[in-house]
């Protein structure tokens, strides 16, 4: 061992005690006669104090920042101490040291505040790695896996490791094919996940299984996406709903105390995905602030058992409302005396391509009682006054009104309250509120193949009460305009998705497990019978031989450590992350093989 | 949930309360007018009364083995017990009960000696898994995997994820190689393990690292590899061989703890590769035995510090002997009575191809005090007594001698010695024997390309004080006949194995930090600078930034649960095993894809 401590070990206690310390050499500080290094490694940093005759020597063969040191001395008590680190009051008096290997001047400095740019610390994340901001986060991953591994070890759940190379069933997501040198011609895929195994697990009477794994989806990379990425994946037997709802709620409070020590005792609200649209234009509300969604006017079409408050706003002449399918205000608070300039950025920003609206009308909720509007001409203060009462607006409180086409509009009305709450620091990163929304739709509709789309993914099972609507009626559309009025648009699925601050941490559903329904879901999606033999006969197989009611869970482990961690990006929560074209830049990888390597496995490039 | 209790779980404390089980049908007995049931789940089985009516019911719409069923009742007291089962004191006295899933007629019994061949206990592992047998065997994997992950944690170890979607580095085992579709004509290679990813978390500064991972290398699969595998995989800082020793002996001994309850007290035995080689023929020695080799004759070119006996079998005119460059003899205890068939058959044994001799000699120690060879035209009494006393033969023990070429002759005295443990039941599977083997080669000869190829990987370290041969001499090879007294023959690596009961279950080394020595095995290794950088030059960059000494270790996970399962199959503890083919028969895959995946991927087949 090169060391009889770590950097970040030593106290008052240990003082004259002869030590030895291995590190890196963080700053170098000299003063006349003598030198100050403070030496750093996982633990913390250490003052080291060289003597006269010490400086000397350092003087020629100077040391460098990030060189690795090991020194040997007593500990002493500090002069002046620093009470910004735990080791303050201590240094080491240095007798002998040995630079143990040298380090080039790193192309950033390794500090929290770092000069280093995105791209030079992705090509150097060894260096990035020594960051302490950088350390915390792999800290606080480690601690969460932890957290969560001794959860579901105390409820009776197994780790079972599931295969990497698999079958090719590509559904919705691409995936990341393997050429088999062995089988030529033919390819593995490596897993989205391992839904399929897991259920197999579940048929093979393991009822409560769980794996900490990588996936992997060949996706058109959107910010803060990755090529693979990790889950946190459950699955249990012999259970309903409620069940993985109590469990799960279990486990995500118990990683909030071991890791933040935040007591989450409320239990998690729970919203249909109808309220959550209805309410926030979202099926990830962040619910950490209000500012719900005042349904104005919709569509007869949607939304068929809620009540618009069309009456407010109608027969005014104003037409921008009468031709919209959809009109949604939002109260902001305290924002009533906002300027024009300011009133004209956010119209400029929900007008923008991303938000994609025409214009905004705002209601000014004056401090004095007062009422005044930019659509003034149209509503008298009354009516102005009324709309803002919908809202829930207060004295002092901007109203915001967006109108459109409905699904744009709850989009963007969605998309401008979580603006509103992040410019008024209603999103605080330590604040944690986690939420249930239930009962998805489990179909979506597919416009381009007149065709039904499984919402969550193709194994879940619709709500108890609806399996007889999908086995009795025929999936086809025969009518696209009245897809709506399919008797398949209205299941609902029995599944889950728990949300923490606005962004989806897991999912999951109770699985079909009976091989008609599957059967009848399969053709659904436009798969013939002998489709559905060759991508899932092993499922359709196993469900014949005593398959147990199941369902499960999937978190997405890189965004709920980022969220734990306040940060909104996954890619400072990974140890070598890719970039946005799936590159990693430090290894330079992907990269070209070699022809042995095209000869063997029997393929070659076609490149366009 | 669908119940109340597990099928494990009920005692005569339950007798009379009024319970729920759900699970599998094991067996259907029908006495008279009632119907036993044993149901099973993950957690036991229990016996099921349904009583007259119920077993009308029953006779209506029959049961069937592995039928799902969910049964309520009150538990009653058994009649007559069955002290077998934990819930052999009880029964459940079924009040109602509901099928929640039928079966057809499994291909083979769910039971521990299974009628179900290997194939179709393959193809239908998801009822293969149901088997008690299994389901062992993956219980024991996760809890090794468990107290491996606490025993690391607790000596302050960090799990950090490395990536699955790396660059191609081929050296010894051929990488699988994923196209990639966002930048065609480049792959990105699954790895073979995370070896140069844990090297560079040192040079960040995580001195204490782990992961339970995958990894997967594309070699012809001889029986009882896996293209794809889990490795134990760890890397420490500031450490050196000693350091590594200790810390991971700890962990196996903690594992056979938490595992096996057994107190592996005793400090692990150590011994060099040049003494394992020389004492049993093999790198990987089994030491719950003993017959170690006798080395009667060896080429004056290897194991240049041993001594063989060659005085006690020369001049004595048996051209066998003085022709072969190698005789070594074992003496096997208590066989001096095998009878001349029985001798026959191990001749026949060690002629096989596999082995590869031309014939065996043997020396009966007989009870008698007398010594019978089949060599007695050659060697008198008097030198047989003292050949055998030089293998430590006694009276009632039975020497074999093999001669030959050094490599294949030692390698058969080592096959025959394992053979003849096997036979004599030496190998006694709940017995478990550790040791480390150290001090190997650095380098291996690789006569077809005259070079050198390493040993353990190209990242080890030589002893430290056979670094400066190694820097200081050419790698090249001038004279092929005479490699082994070039110099780079004699440096030993800071390497070591792992070796339980005779097999490799764990093996690493301490690595090189500097650059200047990196860039020197690579030169040796036949790699150009051009080459060295485009596959190493992240980790030859990390390097010149204050790289730490390190070293880590990696184990078998898979062979480690198979050896302490007692089995020496690694597939039976793999929930979804591949075939030797490389394909998972249950999935069918690898298989064909589809035309637009080709197309995505710009490659197209080229089957020869």
């Amino acid at each position: 061992m090169y060391r009889t401590n770590t950097c970040g070990e030593l106290r008052m206690t240990h003082v004259s005690k002869e030590v030895t310390l291995a590190g890196w050499v963080q700053t170098i500080r000299k003063f006349g006669a003598i030198t100050f290094v403070d030496l750093r490694d996982r633990y913390g940093v250490t003052q080291l104090l060289f003597g006269e005759e010490l400086t000397k020597q350092l003087d020629e063969n100077a040391l460098g920042r990030e060189f690795v040191l090991q020194a040997t001395g007593k500990v002493s008590e500090r002069s002046s101490k620093n009470t910004n680190i735990p080791t303050g009051d201590i240094e080491l008096n240095v007798q002998s040291y040995q630079v143990l290997n040298r380090s080039a001047v790193p192309p950033f400095t390794i500090q929290d505040d770092t000069d280093g740019g995105d791209d030079v610390r992705m090509r150097y994340r060894f260096l990035d790695l020594r960051r302490n901001a950088v350390k915390k986060n792999l800290e606080l991953r480690y601690a969460v896996n932890r957290a969560a591994r001794n959860y579901l070890h105390a409820q009776g759940f197994m780790d079972i490791e599931t295969p990497f190379l698999i079958k090719s069933t590509p559904e919705g997501a691409r995936d990341f094919v393997v050429p088999s040198r062995m089988n030529p011609g033919q390819f593995y895929a490596l897993p989205q996940s391992p839904q399929t195994f897991k259920q197999l697990l579940m048929v093979s009477g393991y009822d409560r299984y769980y794996q900490v794994v990588k996936c992997f989806r060949d996706e058109d990379l959107r910010a803060d996406r990755q090529p693979e990425f990790t889950q946190i994946d459950c699955e249990m037997a012999f259970v309903e709903q409620e069940d993985i709802l109590s469990m799960f709620e279990g486990m995500v409070k118990s990683i909030f105390k071991e890791v933040k020590n935040i007591d989450y005792s409320e239990r998690v609200p729970r919203m249909t995905w109808e309220d959550a649209m209805w309410k926030y234009g979202n099926d990830k509300p962040d619910i950490r602030f209000d500012m719900s969604l005042c349904n104005l006017k919709k569509p007869g079409s949607v939304y068929t058992n809620k009540k618009d408050q069309n009456a407010l706003i109608s027969d005014a002449g104003f037409k921008v409302f009468d031709e919209a399918e959809t009109v949604i205000a939002i109260a902001v608070p305290g924002c009533s005396e906002y300027t024009r300039k300011q009133t004209d950025e956010i119209t400029e920003w929900v007008k923008r391509p991303q938000i994609g609206m025409k214009g905004l009308v705002f209601i000014k909720c004056n401090a004095d009682g007062t009422y005044k509007s930019s659509v003034d001409k149209f509503y008298n203060e009354d009516r102005l006054k009324s709309i803002a009462l919908a809202t829930g607006a207060k004295a002092g409180d901007l109203v915001f009104i967006l109108a459109g086409a409905e699904e744009r509009t709850r989009k963007a009305t969605s998309e401008l309250r979580l603006e509103m709450a992040e410019r008024l620091g209603f999103r605080n990163p330590t604040e944690f509120k986690l939420l249930w929304v239930l009962d998805f739709p489990l179909f979506e509709y597919d416009e381009e193949g007149n065709r039904w789309v499984a919402r969550h993914h193709p194994f879940t099972s619709p709500k108890p009460d609806q399996i007889s609507t999908m086995i009795d009626n025929n999936p086809s559309i025969e009518n696209a305009s009245e897809y709506l009025s399919h008797p398949y648009a209205g299941i609902k699925a029995n599944a889950y998705d728990m949300v923490l601050n606005g962004n989806e941490i897991g999912g999951g559903s109770i699985r079909i497990y009976q091989r008609e329904l599957q059967e009848k879901m399969f053709a659904a999606l436009g798969m013939d019978k002998e489709e559905q033999l060759h991508k899932f006969g092993f499922l359709l197989g196993a469900f014949e031989y005593g398959a147990p009611p199941h369902g499960g869970i999937a978190f997405g482990f890189d965004r709920l450590c980022a969220i734990l961690g306040g940060s909104e990006s996954i890619r400072d929560f990974i140890a070598f992350p890719k970039n946005n074209a799936g590159r990693d830049v430090m290894l330079d990888a992907p990269s070209t093989i070699d022809g042995k390597q095209f000869d063997e496995l029997q393929i070659k490039l076609n490149l366009k």
